[in-house]
């Protein structure tokens, strides 16, 4: 059973995964760069993964056969384990509970090939469509305070398959970054009376030096004080709080905006991994009039990684006015000749 | 110039560290494995770098030339430059002040081949003494309110040149995670009146089981709840807010505990990369009673950085009771043989 740690000092939790199981002479990086026919995620290999939970597929097929063009399933690996009731313990002057969450994997189409940048937009749509019934579902677990959606991209951002998926999961906490923005943002919405993300989006239409695109419900920007190079949020213009919120024509402007978005770095940084976080307001509905939710999406280019961990103290050697001037003037006639083209160089 | 520009809703300060001067086309990984021959950090090489603040050297050898054994100066390419008035400015919404700060380099040794678990306990002394040093000075600026030291060993750590170094950065901020372990250690303090640190290493010595090794003066442990695979904490037993409290005895009782530490780890990760951070009180002494200096070692094992960089939720595979058990067992001898035989397979 994985255990949820409390450091005493910051009060940031960690999940200690031990069925993940990695011992001391385990820590060499293993290359998991799998073909189509040996890979876990292709349709024809559907009972190497746990039963599905949800799947978009074809009338007539089976649950856990092919015929589908987006599959969600539990984690094989996961970090939290779902069976078990929440129990918060002592230990000494320590506190612990028991790994109690949700892990699952959403597998984003059949097509060992194709990232999200190559898929159609009603493939893409369903992607975040998914998120939608996921989250929904989850949001009834009563043990639950947080639904995280996240998508590891490329070997050097954690993927360990690169069979395009993403993955939820579901904890009995609120992630630290997450927590640090709703005390801010209700800091300020206690000083303002107005949520500071709808001032971050007026603030950016009117400076228009960091927005990368205006994609009219949804605005991507390159943030006034980002951590990494290139790093790019993408907020619903109306003030939003939940992703739960989205209307389902939204979805589809919001499939649009990140394809468009992910294409434009692909194009910039060479196909870069990337992580890309879904920040959403917490279960608990009380942040509605402050929280606002968005994308933040984080090419992985720079190697300083360690000492901003121990610090929190992040360089940044590129202006967010510079990326955002370069993503701008990307070459149209060059996104559309990568959505046309096979994928090619894909990294693992 | 440089610019601190802080994040509107965490209020996480951020370098944009123009003079770096990464540009969209240059992210590709730059190998720097110089050579001694090629080394800027290598005696007779002390023209490549700026002029020196410190130097230890041989009585009658002059400044900026051979004959020292530690060498302190200028970062050549600054995150922050030390000429200016601080001045802090509204960009809208937004603020952003003047990138003021000291950013220097600690050349460990004169021996391109060595590095601090292969030197006498006197050189690492050394080192730690160095560090005092410029802190003091630097303390007595009026424009710094934190300084750091930290060490990127290793290329995937950040290490831009494998010569032995250190780094100092004094910033007109305190760094995000200091800035939190100080609101914990004050919530702790307002609630028991006593300090978490020393709270910590009396639990751990009673506890037992994630000690590494008790130096006397020092603790060596894996922390109750640690975001890294071997994550390791060293803390004086007794409360000592700032690393200026330490006298010169217990310097080198330091010395010898961060060579054994580091010594642990290489014997069991096959020389790791890793951070090391010292974590001190903010120059100003307002939190003398709560805050506990310490150094915190952070070995580069795990490739799980960017979705944590987006939710500061940390999923560690390996319980800390378990790298302390394997670290405590390490075979002194097998330490001994690497002191005395020449480094070799060193990382850039």
């Amino acid at each position: 059973m994985p255990e949820l740690r409390k450091d005493p000092i910051t009060g940031r939790w960690v999940i200690i995964s031990t069925e993940r199981g990695k011992r001391p002479t385990s820590f060499a990086p293993v290359p998991r760069r799998a073909d189509a026919k040996m890979c876990p995620f292709c349709p024809g290999h559907e009972d190497n993964t746990p039963p599905e939970i949800l799947a978009y597929r074809k009338s007539g097929t089976e649950p856990n056969k092919p015929g589908w063009t987006l599959r969600v399933m539990p984690n094989k690996y996961p970090a939290l384990v779902v069976e078990g009731t929440l129990s918060r313990q002592p230990a000494g002057i320590y506190d612990k509970m028991n790994g109690i969450g949700a892990h699952e994997v959403i597998i984003e189409t059949s097509d060992h090939a194709k990232d999200l940048v190559d898929m159609s937009d009603e493939a893409v749509r369903d992607v975040f469509w998914a998120y939608r019934e996921r989250m929904m579902d989850l949001e009834r677990d009563r043990r639950f305070q947080y639904i995280l959606v996240f998508k590891n991209h490329g070997e050097a951002a954690g993927a360990s398959l690169e069979h395009a998926h993403s993955q939820l999961i579901a904890t009995p906490i609120i992630p630290r970054q997450v927590a640090d923005e709703i005390d801010g943002a209700k800091r300020y919405f206690e000083f303002k009376e107005r949520c500071i993300f709808c001032d971050i989006v007026r603030q950016e239409i009117t400076d228009r030096v960091r927005v990368v695109r205006d994609y009219d419900a949804f605005l991507a920007i390159q943030p006034f004080a980002p951590r990494f190079p290139f790093e790019t949020w993408l907020l619903p213009k109306a003030h939003q709080s939940s992703y739960l919120e989205l209307s389902d024509s939204e979805v589809m402007v919001l499939a649009q905006a990140i394809k468009d978005s992910l294409a434009r770095l692909k194009v910039a940084l060479n196909d870069p991994p990337f992580n890309y976080i879904l920040h959403t307001r917490p279960i608990s509905r009380e942040h509605h009039e402050y929280y606002h939710w968005h994308i933040e999406i984080i090419p992985k280019l720079t190697r300083v990684a360690g000492f901003e961990w121990g610090s929190g103290f992040y360089i940044n050697p590129t202006p967010p006015e510079e990326s955002a001037a370069f993503l701008r003037k990307i070459d149209m006639e060059e996104l559309e000749r990568i959505e046309k083209k096979p994928a090619v160089g894909k990294d693992a």
